[in-house]
């Protein structure tokens, strides 16, 4: 490892992965704290080009991981994911680091909590690797991390210590939180398996102040990815009122989708003509597996439901700007000057909505859910590019000038799900000019673990894609 | 006002009202600045044995009551409320008041921020007069307040303050919560009016945390209670996904119910005879003025309805127990001494349960939800006491004795509406041994409006009773 660029191949490049070091935990050949100096070699080589962490206590971690090989010797682990290193965005609250969510104004805010997931992974023996660095606030405002396959490149946002924490092979599995995009595309930019799980599935603890954010985990390979998101599921439940993530306790087996609905979005007008290229020769691979594949041609219900999302840009968008209005409200009386020009703006735009203009976007919303719920007999799950192509360059703002509306990247494939409130699982098959580019599978509500399998079959079945 | 018992007569007894005293700041005859004089000589009269207030800042009080002053003078109220004191239950955060929560662990917390709700309360030009004493977290651990009626007696919780307060004429109207009875059965107890919105219909603020939490207002009369609703729910909408109350700016005209359901609830076994036969006058009353009234013998629908909620005090305390588990789990790690061991008791059973054990209790709310909703063909609402009878004497525990289960009284007739999510509107008509006693109407989710055009019907033309 070093930090200069590395060109992606998804056909040999493999991040950092836990479920296949357990056998040699339990026969004693490794440890996890063995695991976990590796981990720290890896932080210790990579971060200064990457700045995955926003805090880092590695004295913490040791003891956990400390803990953690003596539960292996005895034969005694708690689960399938203790001793796994996990880093945490910096947007959650833990007991042991501070949690500056990427603002400002909670410079050295330490509310000595743990979130809910936090807590969970703990209660499984997970060793609390770091907080990871978000936009801010969980926006676009970018934090100074840098992609792993490019360091001139964004890792996405806003779970850009996350991503790029997986992507750099630092450790195996990081949470994100996504309102619009920010699991999915960070992840789709970094080469990562990332679910972004049904509205309300995983328990969002302290964070549940908004209608459409979801806490998921970023990891190597599918398997981890899978026994994070249940282990946490599995103590925690869903969100209140929500029955929560429910599954095998292993990775779900493949399951071969019959249909696939190719779904274009408001995204497919953006995408450059490399990602189209890449994109088709995987459904042309698709096809080859005897999966069929519709389009919006192909029926009307498929017509009707790109029609409903034709705007989940500004939806999306503007649902949470409503949504965290007394909170910013709030925290610019408090400290105006600790939040940026671009938060400042989310707050001017909200602050110019009445109820009704949120009552309409709400109607928008509905209106795309039911066209979505009504596709379920046509086709086992929706495919689509998980980002509409490699991360971009992010030289950052240059003084003078007006700010850049989009540093983190276009997360425009990642607001249908997250209007629709329906499970998503990222997979790394392309490489683009030397960078991954994700492809994800969308299910019906709570159809996380169905989307899981499906995830994998695909992954083991079509050749990944390099244009 | 004296400090003694005062039976407690619905025919007579006339709290403190605001909607009628704005004539008189529009002509002069009146102010803002007297009306708040007025308050606070009430206040300083009574607050030794109400005990309503946790924290009261008169200097910012009467210069939010001089500034609505002088908008009168210019003949440029900003509202219906402008000038209005109302009262915040110390669950919500207030920017110029320490929120306390009745919680030894946040004594002298201050994170100066404003609720939502308290935000559209000052856009409105309402006088936040003082935060008003709460159960503990909401709970049922009391604090210092006592009944306005009878000194010896709850005010009934958690919302204790501000159902006191208004009782006790110190204040037109008062902000409540709710997640099991905390709104519907102190205004109860108290002789209030008081409205328990559709879940999600008035903004909670930075209050997001459990599933079946509601804010709503306290006021001597329905007009008043509608305005301060209304005048919140117009600038903040509902909560997060929620369309939010609506309705007419100026309170909804009586509606002279059909038909109507009377329901037993759980709570029937456990009402005296006294109170059985106050209400039973009262139905009488509503039959002679040509309403129908359906039991639960005229229509299995109505059957089914009584059997899905005949558990509800368990599912709404054991979703609520696990809803608040992180929370108080964190709580409890940083602060062992600082909950009650009514607290603890609770977080004990939270912590017993499995998510399996909550997604059965979400199953059984969605069951009783279904039965609710089958039934809107049937009659116009459903009606029945807002509480089993009277305030209970509360003497304080004993030391070395068990701790009194119920010390701020019985939720049992509130139960219902909070796990089905629907609007309660409770009238002060009854008086039983010289307390209040409420009656309460339910509608369907999102008939805030219509039950509180019925109940100012079934107000103004059914006569109350004295038992």
């Amino acid at each position: 490892m070093d930090n200069q660029t590395n060109a992606y191949d998804p056909r040999t490049f493999k991040g950092l992965t836990f479920h296949d070091a357990r056998s040699a935990f339990a026969d004693g050949s490794d440890t996890p704290i063995a695991y976990l100096e590796r981990c720290l070699d890896v932080v210790a080589a990579r971060e200064p080009v990457l700045r995955v962490f926003a805090s880092l206590n590695e004295e913490a971690a040791r003891a956990a991981a400390e803990a953690s090989t003596k539960r292996w010797k005895a034969g005694k682990p708690l689960s399938a994911i203790d001793g796994m290193p996990v880093g945490i965005k910096d947007l959650l609250e833990t007991k042991d680091m501070p949690t500056q969510m990427g603002c400002v104004a909670f410079d050295g805010n330490f509310p000595k909590n743990d979130n809910a997931a936090v807590w969970a992974l703990r209660q499984a023996g997970a060793v609390i690797f770091g907080k990871t660095v978000t936009a801010e606030l969980g926006g676009n405002h970018p934090g100074p991390t840098t992609n792993p396959f490019d360091p001139a490149r964004t890792a996405g946002g806003s779970s850009s210590g996350s991503a790029a924490a997986v992507g750099g092979a630092m450790m195996p599995a990081a949470i994100g939180t996504q309102v619009g995009g920010s699991i999915i595309r960070p992840a789709a930019f970094c080469g990562n398996f990332a679910l972004k799980p049904s509205q309300g599935a995983i328990h969002r603890g302290e964070r549940q102040a908004t209608s459409m954010s979801t806490h998921g985990p970023h990891a190597a390979c599918i398997e981890d990815m899978w026994h994070v998101a249940i282990e946490i599921a599995n103590r925690t439940g869903g969100d209140p009122g929500y029955s929560g993530l429910m599954g095998p306790m292993t990775p779900p087996r493949p399951i071969r989708p019959e249909r696939l609905v190719v779904l274009e979005t408001e995204g497919w007008a953006r995408v450059d003509a490399s990602t189209v290229s890449a994109f088709e020769q995987l459904m042309d691979g698709l096809q080859k597996a005897g999966v069929t594949l519709l389009r919006r041609k192909d029926h009307h219900w498929i017509e009707s439901l790109e029609t409903s999302i034709a705007n989940t840009t500004e939806v999306c968008r503007m649902i949470t700007a409503w949504e965290n209005r007394w909170f910013l409200r709030n925290l610019m009386d408090r400290c105006p000057e600790g939040v940026s020009p671009r938060i400042q703006g989310s707050l001017a735009k909200s602050e110019a909505m009445t109820p009704d203009d949120y009552r309409a976007l709400l109607l928008a919303r509905e209106t795309a859910r039911i066209c979505h719920k009504a596709m379920a007999p046509l086709a086992d799950a929706a495919i689509t590019l998980a980002c509409p192509g490699p991360a971009p360059l992010w030289p950052g703002d240059i003084p003078g000038k007006p700010l850049a509306p989009e540093p983190t990247g276009d997360a425009v494939f990642n607001y249908p799900s997250s209007i629709l409130g329906t499970p998503v699982v990222t997979m790394p098959m392309m490489a683009v000019d030397g960078m991954p580019v994700g492809l994800q599978i969308m299910g019906q509500q709570n159809e996380d673990a169905r989307m899981t399998a499906m995830a994998r079959w695909i992954h083991e079945t079509v050749d990944p894609v390099i244009v």
